[in-house]
């Protein structure tokens, strides 16, 4: 059977995740997703991912201790951190260059998981000509990376807004990188490699990559009442709506309410409520117009654009988005090749050949001749 | 569709190389390998992977002096290989980090293959105690290699070995490594992540990451009468006999005859002729046995046991096997990433979700509560 996206496909077996497209719905290790995200802590995810179980009080109690206790990163990793800055390298590939040096010290899930926002946190400031700050053991792993960030210790609802985005997002059936981290595992390979190899995945725009532009699109509308003129030329002049429409999803995204609440919730206490209100028109009018002008096409509003406003709320800008999706994704990244390691068997497709056969060799001097002539 | 391994699944359509199994053929730019392999330079199987075609004298002049010109590493990657030799990592593990770090100066074909030789000999120096050697632009790809890990000018015979190595591995399908090299690319990102990722895959063990145990048995058979009952012995215990069987091939892996040629070539002009002749004795009794115990099975010699009588002709220990396989394939690699890149299709498989449902969340004070009862 052929398959270029591998679409129809089913390559594993999996209970961590549970895409279903059709009738709107994301189970995360049993949970649908708007009943997960807003209550557990980060910790309590990733444990539930790892475990299949949510931890007892004192499994997390332990869990978030191991978590606080790796979070600082090696020299070595800091200093190359240092020359990606210098050299002005994307922050996904200064992300992808420092995570694959958690093999100098550790393979083992904690040890990945930990650093990550240390990590984000130290590139994001020393681009900006920033000093990185040391992580603090007494904060969560949310709060820590907020912490790390802007050197204040976050408030309550800020922690919890950053929580709710990084349960909503880790995990997600097959998707691309979580794919690469499988297929790289199923080779026998470590838990290092499978990540590094995942943020590759996700540094490109047609998976995490690109999540700045439903934002841009809402600042340039400006105000509500500009919103159905321009988006009706943005239409008309066939250019794509960024936020709206998914592969697999065919009604709204289960992960956009869940982030539109948290989002809400950030900007109603303190936030910009006229940014949030102009948000909510533009999706309104996106969703007219898209049902006007290509009806029967079923374009939902997708997770990238409350994505885009609940982290714009939180003081983010653009270049630290992929980064962010990255520090939640890698506990469903290591969830998941832990799942393949446990009942492996090498991915190798077939590929369908359609080039020359029987060519016989030529000796570069003969080339050299046969050109002179 | 359901294909846990995708081994019956075709993902991609493909000019590069074609592997068949049943027939036991294999073809890289319409060149049966073993017209190709032995006869082309690794500039040459590096361009035709590329461009399609051989080139032409003057292309291939000045291809072989831009990779000359690029073979050098920045102060970070050799720095951060300073840093892997201090701490043991494995040489794959050093290599994936060292690779990640070209995106410090390029993402450009050539500056990815140019420097990986570079790489693997100064790791291999370091890990002795030596000091890395500075590449000489003077010396074919394959030379400069040899210089680098020995420091001295190589024989021809012995470039000659290597090259057709290199030549004969250097594309295969869709294996593991390739098809995550593919799988990062589909999602738009850059070459050295999809590279960085293959190379996390080339290092598992199912895949390119233990070549050594093929070589071992034959050392540990040592004398050509032995073969027969030691290898007796093993099959009787229930043990694999390493070097043989594949799981595409069903004939004979073609590349072990061009390997096969290539390593009496070696051994007659200086070598041990002597475990030439041993190896011989082992995989011909090794065949013997295995259509006797396993009828039916065509268990075949595949491409690790004379990659191991070959490499280890030219010198090399073990340590070195997988990362040379490197230098080879990443040519494969990146021709596979821009030919995804130029017909693209995000690669995105199903999985089957087999997990609870319907959980109801339960805070932690009242699962604190719950355990204390």
């Amino acid at each position: 059977m052929s398959d270029r996206g591998l679409e129809r496909i089913v390559a594993a077996t999996t209970t961590l995740s549970h895409v279903d497209g059709e009738r709107g719905e994301l189970i995360v290790g049993g949970y649908a997703i708007g009943e997960l995200a807003a209550s557990a802590s980060f910790e309590e995810a990733t444990w539930l991912l790892w475990h299949g179980e949510l931890p007892s009080a004192r499994q997390l109690d332990a869990f978030g201790a191991e978590l606080a206790a790796r979070r600082d990163v090696a020299p070595a990793t800091m200093a190359l951190l240092r020359d990606c800055a210098s050299a002005a390298v994307d922050p996904m590939d200064a992300l992808r260059m420092a995570i694959g040096t958690i093999s100098l010290r550790s393979d083992e899930p904690a040890a990945i998981v930990a650093p990550l926002p240390t990590i984000v946190a130290a590139y994001w400031r020393l681009r900006r000509g920033g000093e990185p700050l040391d992580p603090r053991s007494d904060l969560g792993h949310a709060a820590n990376f907020l912490y790390m960030l802007t050197g204040e210790r976050p408030e309550a609802e800020r922690v919890r807004g950053l929580e709710t985005y990084l349960n909503t997002v880790v995990d997600h059936g097959l998707n691309a990188s979580t794919f690469t981290a499988r297929v790289i595992t199923s080779t026998g390979s470590d838990l290092v490699s499978a990540v590094t190899g995942a943020v590759g995945a996700l540094k490109g725009p047609l998976h995490g990559g690109a999540p700045g532009p439903a934002l841009d699109m809402v600042f340039e509308i400006g105000t509500a009442e500009r919103a159905e003129p321009m988006l009706r030329a943005r239409i008309e002049a066939g250019e794509k709506l960024m936020g709206f429409g998914h592969r697999v999803y065919k009604v709204r995204d289960p992960r956009a309410d869940v982030l539109a609440r948290a989002a809400e919730r950030m900007y109603t206490r303190g936030g910009d409520m006229s940014l949030y209100a102009l948000a909510q028109a533009v999706e309104a009018a996106a969703l007219r117009l898209l049902e006007e002008y290509k009806p029967g096409r079923r374009l939902q509003t997708n997770v990238e654009f409350y994505t885009a406003l609940l982290l714009h709320g939180l003081g983010f800008d653009v270049s630290l988005f992929t980064p962010t999706f990255a520090i939640s994704r890698v506990s469903g990244w290591i969830a998941h090749a832990l799942e393949q390691r446990a009942a492996n068997r090498i991915i190798r497709p077939q590929s369908e050949y359609a080039g020359p056969r029987g060519r016989r060799w030529v000796p570069i001097d003969e080339r050299r001749a046969a050109a002179a002539c």
